[in-house]
């Protein structure tokens, strides 16, 4: 590489809305990956990994989140020498968004090749071209399952209750948490019930009660007649109904009574004659039944007709896992964690590439917010532990001290020599409090001479150093001394006592 | 979405050079990356993921493999609306082509907050912007260590250590693996001691001591001096050095002898008076005293010359693991199965960012190659077992059959229920085929009424329909009736009768 110079260096910075994970932010993602994929796979689901590349023209433009319209794609085009000498214009290319448009091509490129009804898992970053801000950042997790090809509503029922299985799996008590199912049909009967066109204006009303969870009863009802002052303080057309017109909606809303059959029966009413409602209401009191029949109770997973997110995404049934436990927000205040994954049914994506309408439905977890759940909830570590450290006293016998550590590793201890200058020694116990090392082992020329080693206790020793008092000081030692053949022994007895603790 | 008739559908592809990766060819993955990471781990190495994409300024051109000159990077400009009003044009960003040139960036950006030396592991993919051929992927696995900040070749000993034990760990028998040690310190000194001068003829006598692998030694011989006609018929000029010139680095290339302490004479031999060389020598000298005293013999570490990949790109200790069993390839001819790890040390990657020169050390194991290299042996299943079937007889009871699955799963066994349409019997049973289970459950209303379920041993069906005479048919049965509280139970004894066998 010919060097200028003049050439300013590189600012070494992520990209803005992109971050670096270390340590035990990456292991315990790694964790909590593998035990969904566990579950899943337990449930049938096979594995799929597509690529992170798509063509901007398979992707389409099927994101979920209406409330986010500037949402976009990391897109290029593909360099046309690729093509040979007559080259057409390059493909565009795009990084994924989700995992979903990406499993409605594999879908249609491979179902051939594929079982029907073909269930499938996949877990990996996604890529969003947004506006990055405080704690939105354009690439995060996902973690989907599907089932392509299974018409039944046995289906929705079998992911709720994986979804289920799932969430205590990965260590969130059941009564912390709760899967709530809507369907998009019932709201479908019951704009035909209103009279209200397909088009225009049923999108307007989709639109609006997407924002149901934020702005609440009063607010749907504002937006879906004159309008809305926001909290900003800009005012927000609203869809123009009149305030009779709006009250299906709203009675859609907040139908949910103490019991699943209380809630139907409202359902089953606010729908009358209309047969896509009828059969919206049906699927809820299917799903209702087989779920219970598989001994999930109320206390797991619920029909919710206030479940709005994606209600103008999917086609049928529509179903979000909320952990209903308290956390205090940035601003102090008490809030429920909320929601930590969705999913529904979806019958036309893979309609796009084939022509043919096949049904899908699946989930997927927010897997970054579900780890800062259990993080919030004192359930996950912050740190791992650092390996034992073998010090440097002598740089000659680096030998030695590479001999130790791989003893300890035989024994399955984390373990490493300090590989920095070992000049100062105040240098290399500083290190290991960095690493969050549990124990580091010295061996000068007068311990090698000896036969033993000193093996400092450094998490004991901390202890000490922060709260005891002299007497205590000199009664608990956090050092010793033990003949070298020893040492595997003891570290191993240090590391388990703390493990107790 | 507005739908034009006429907007052709969008193609069900993959982009060129990309894939996507089924079942066990995921899971499989999977493990040896949580395999690897463990051992990584237990040698004190830290987790990291950095981000998938980097600005352009941060990657650098860093690319290892001098014998891909296209090699290049998929890269877009960041939209400038992100930036604010006053807009400068937006950063480039692109994907990152491996997992060193990021480290660095991390290292740079982090390094007040990181220990010193910073020991970190990092897998995921990778993306090259290369023209896709066979077998040739644009998007393919990295799982690298490295230690930064560590100058002792201490850090290049440990490394080639926990290569060698990663690969027995991952699958690979002692003896059909082999880690061998160059230096770049040892030829520098070779030309030094040629008296070629730095610059130019240096840079070209690296690039043909790169291709060694490929053309051999009569091959490298012509290249550094009058030139070569390669297979396909072109010629390729030579260096342009006189015979008696090329000699030492032939002498170098080839210095490997019977015992590693006869190599290290020879290359002392070689590099005579020039000061970095006989530095070389001895860093070679220390690492075969380190990885000895040990345990790891020659039979799994050697100090070998005629390793020459990215000789162009380290600066100093360079390493490759290699698998030495005998592979049939494509034309069926037996050749070595060759490369699926390799590193070395380079001292100036983080100062293009910092101005400080920051020593660093570190290996990349080859996921992809490594997983066919199992796959080639025989010791990874090419498919994994799919799902316990529970058959739908009754489209009605299909909470009863929900029911089942759950009662197999909460036992640890993988079940499902067929969501497919269950009208013609023979699908269900062809479904269970194609996703390789183990056993089908079938419950008519006549089993129900009589409180049975047939089971039916899909594994053994096959093989008695595959190989069977009339009278084994007959006296072994493949299909058993048993009570309904004994279904778990029965599914357990005949998925375990074939796990042993």
């Amino acid at each position: 590489m010919a060097k200028d110079k003049k050439t300013p260096r590189p600012r070494a910075e992520t990209p803005k809305g992109f971050r670096d994970y270390f340590g035990a932010d990456v292991t315990m993602r790694s964790e909590m990956l593998a035990t969904i994929a566990r579950v899943y796979h337990r449930y049938g689901f096979d594995a799929l990994e597509s690529s992170a590349v798509e063509t901007v023209e398979a992707l389409g433009k099927f994101l979920p989140d209406v409330d986010r319209p500037n949402a976009g794609v990391f897109a290029w085009q593909e360099d046309p020498d690729h093509e040979g000498e007559n080259a057409k214009p390059g493909d565009w290319l795009a990084l994924r968004y989700d995992l979903t448009a990406p499993l409605a091509r594999v879908y249609a490129q491979h179902r051939n090749d594929l079982p029907l009804p073909y269930r499938r898992y996949a877990m990996g970053p996604v890529w969003r071209n947004e506006k990055p801000g405080p704690g939105r950042f354009r690439q995060f997790y996902q973690c989907d399952a599907d089932t392509v090809g299974a018409a039944s509503v046995a289906a929705d029922a079998e992911i709720c209750a994986m979804l289920a299985d799932t969430l205590e799996e990965v260590g969130i008590p059941r009564g912390d948490y709760i899967v709530r199912i809507n369907n998009r049909k019932v709201l479908n009967g019951i704009l035909e019930v209103m009279g209200l066109p397909e088009g225009d204006a049923r999108e307007a009303v989709l639109r609006t009660i997407d924002k149901f969870d934020k702005v609440g009863e009063a607010g749907v009802r504002e937006l879906l007649t004159k309008g809305r002052l926001d909290a900003s303080g800009a005012f927000i057309d609203g869809v123009g109904l009149d305030a009779d017109q709006a009250e299906p909606v709203i009675a859609f809303l907040t139908s949910k009574a103490d019991t699943m059959a209380a809630t139907l029966d409202n359902l089953r009413a606010a729908v009358g004659a209309s047969a896509i409602g009828v059969q919206g209401v049906d699927e809820l009191a299917q799903i209702a039944d087989l779920v219970a029949a598989q001994g999930y109770g109320p206390d797991r997973i619920v029909i919710d007709p206030s479940v709005v997110r994606g209600l103008g995404y999917y086609t049928g049934p529509v179903f979000e896992a909320e952990l209903t436990f308290e956390i205090f927000d940035e601003k102090g205040r008490k809030r429920q964690f909320g929601s930590v994954a969705g999913g529904g049914r979806y019958d036309d994506l893979v309609k796009r590439f084939t022509g043919q309408e096949v049904p899908a439905t699946g989930v997927s977890i927010g897997v970054d917010r579900l780890l800062a759940a259990l993080r919030e909830k004192g359930r996950m570590q912050a740190r791992e532990q650092g390996p034992v450290v073998v010090t440097v006293m002598d740089r000659d016998r680096m030998a030695d001290y590479q001999a130790m550590a791989g003893e300890l590793r035989r024994a399955g201890i984390r373990a490493e020599v300090y590989l920095g200058n070992p000049k100062q020694f105040g240098n290399q116990l500083k290190y290991a409090d960095k690493r969050a090392s549990p124990v580091a082992i010295i061996e000068g020329g007068d311990e090698k001479a000896r036969g033993v080693v000193q093996i400092k206790d450094l998490i004991l020793g901390a202890k000490i150093a922060e709260n005891a008092t002299l007497e205590e000081w000199q009664s608990r030692p956090s050092q010793y001394e033990v003949p070298r053949d020893q040492m595997v022994a003891k570290v191993r007895d240090i590391i388990e006592s703390h493990a107790d603790a």
